[in-house]
């Protein structure tokens, strides 16, 4: 497996999780950040950003979308790569995970059934005061945490929140680590600038200097964050089992929240499962960022997706999309349950022949 | 275990289940049948009833209702009984048993993390057309069965549905089983009249004649039901580990269902869970229907609640609510666990005392 796998970081935790069973939810939010123009590829237009977690999420669930006609994907130059969910579904369904959907505050609330812990989506950042309520949601975050891990040995939680790297950006921002071109995006030209700009935009706009809000991870989420951060927090730090964060730099703002709120919390439960296309990317550094926060073990898989007959999956080699559904963390749990990564490619090649 | 578990049926379920990882799930559900006058002893007022639903699973998850400032329970002349969510808090708490929440259409929502199925509640039956979308709601509590079967070898399906008992003699009426005076309440005095008088009219103004809709659960339903008979149908033909149904006559009216979409269905893999108070209820029949539809094993738990230095809880020996939010359930899978009912009933006078 370590072939496929590269890691970083102490990285104890595979051993103890190979063969234990699994249990992957995927937390859905919106931020009214992904409307502006250039700052994420999770969507078609600005608009239809609003529809990307539940249609990702109704993908991974029935097979196809029913919210929105046609499938989420990320088109830059004409070249479209499909939505990581469907990396998520082959490695779900290869391995037989169980898959449960946890609403943080979806634009559009899926057609399938899902966990409430928080209904209304957060604001523009670039605007400041974009959430209202995180500590409630981390709240019901770590009750729901509490709860699901009695059903499984390992928790893995994916995500899907268009323009996320930018709110994560603006929470690290916020607490004082630094990250200026080090946060990651879906698009080969990662949007830095236009980024860097919308932070300090609702940091001042918020009250807040850059750094101000090292302590106080709840307010750096309602000034510039958004809801998932404090729900993934929440339901990591409820967790009684292993967690695994599926997802890439997002999931460093997630750590840094739990690093504000429990100074003492043991990451040697707690691991980063993303995908190479992540882990290598020169347009930002996942480590440089997880080193600031503690000693994070880091796990980083490589689908070959350069082997590929599916042009949209050989996009993700030159940049596309990267991450996220969680679609790192679900090619490593399948492969913990000795799931080969040649088979997780094929399924995902064959899903995209039957849904495009 | 024999002398406190009365059971009727084939009973095999059992020996099989000994031991086994139960997961409980209490369906919460609400129509505006529970706002007729005297029809319902599941809250202090009519008006109060929307709340029952939330505040039950507020306080199995939490230990304390957060959307009532008192405990939902029932008086009748002048004598109160708590709400059985205690006792299944009881059960669930000494057996370490994973509980979670899903909402078939609760009028007011649990401030807790929740499953979302459908979010509407249904009307007052005694107009007829009280739900419009009970195959809907059916799908996606069979796309949620399907999915939680994965995380436990036993599916534990409760319910907290004010007037519950009417809308399920609706059902049952609607497909033609014999079913007056058969139906159990939550009161002493069951007011069979009312119920029928009630049942009778919502049939005449959607449009039917009693036993016309046999074959067509849906519409009866949607006619004279509410939205958790459908959502606890789906979970439990989408599960594929065996299920019990906790609660009384209402579960009948699920099985009812159940056999109405699938006529083949294996009622072997199901059982119903209740209490003694529904089971040897004079002014009902639980067997009686379950007779009628197929060989359904019953189980019915006596927690010896006359020994109760808890007057409440002796009121339950009276008549007085008799089970709800899964409490027969929640007793039978936690003896299951190898609990003792001594240790139930001492635990539940505790949550009274701590709770009140």
């Amino acid at each position: 497996m370590e072939g496929v796998i590269k890691s970083y970081g102490s990285a104890n935790m595979i051993h103890k999780l190979k063969n234990k069973d699994s249990l992957f939810l995927c937390v859905i939010a919106s931020t009214l950040t992904s409307r502006i123009t250039g700052i994420t590829g999770a969507g078609a237009t600005p608009e239809l950003t609003d529809y990307t977690p539940a249609a990702d999420v109704e993908l991974v669930m029935l097979g196809e979308p029913l919210c929105l006609s046609e499938i989420p994907k990320t088109v830059v130059d004409g070249v479209a790569a499909p939505t990581p969910a469907v990396i998520t579904k082959a490695s779900l369904d290869l391995a037989d995970i169980p898959f449960l959907v946890v609403d943080a505050g979806a634009a559009v609330k899926p057609n399938i059934p899902y966990m409430n812990i928080n209904e209304t989506p957060g604001g523009d950042i670039n605007k400041g005061n974009a959430v209202d309520n995180s500590e409630k949601i981390f709240n019901n975050g770590f009750i729901l945490g509490k709860n699901l891990s009695k059903l499984t040995d390992h928790l893995v939680i994916g995500e899907s929140t268009p323009a996320g790297t930018t709110t994560a950006l603006g929470v690290l921002t916020a607490m004082g680590y630094e990250v200026d071109h080090k946060i990651s995006g879906s698009t080969p030209e990662n949007p830095h600038v236009l980024k860097h700009n919308v932070v300090e935009n609702g940091l001042k706009l918020s009250g807040f200097k850059a750094g101000e809000l090292d302590t106080e991870p709840f307010k750096a989420i309602n000034a510039v964050g958004d809801p998932m951060i404090p729900a993934v927090a929440g339901i990591a730090m409820g967790s009684t089992v292993p967690v695994t964060l599926a997802g890439g730099t997002q999931m460093t703002a997630v750590c840094a929240v739990i690093k504000g709120i429990a100074p003492e919390f043991d990451f040697s439960s707690l691991s980063i499962a993303t995908t190479v296309f992540v882990a290598e990317d020169e347009t930002s550094d996942i480590n440089f960022i997880a080193n600031q926060i503690s000693d994070i073990s880091i796990f980083a898989v490589d689908p070959y997706f350069e082997k590929s007959n599916t042009i949209g999956l050989v996009n993700y080699t030159k940049g596309s999309v990267k991450e996220g559904v969680g679609a790192g963390g679900a090619m490593f749990a399948a492969m913990l349950k000795n799931v080969s990564i040649e088979d997780i490619r094929i399924r995902t090649e064959e899903l995209c022949r039957e849904i495009f």
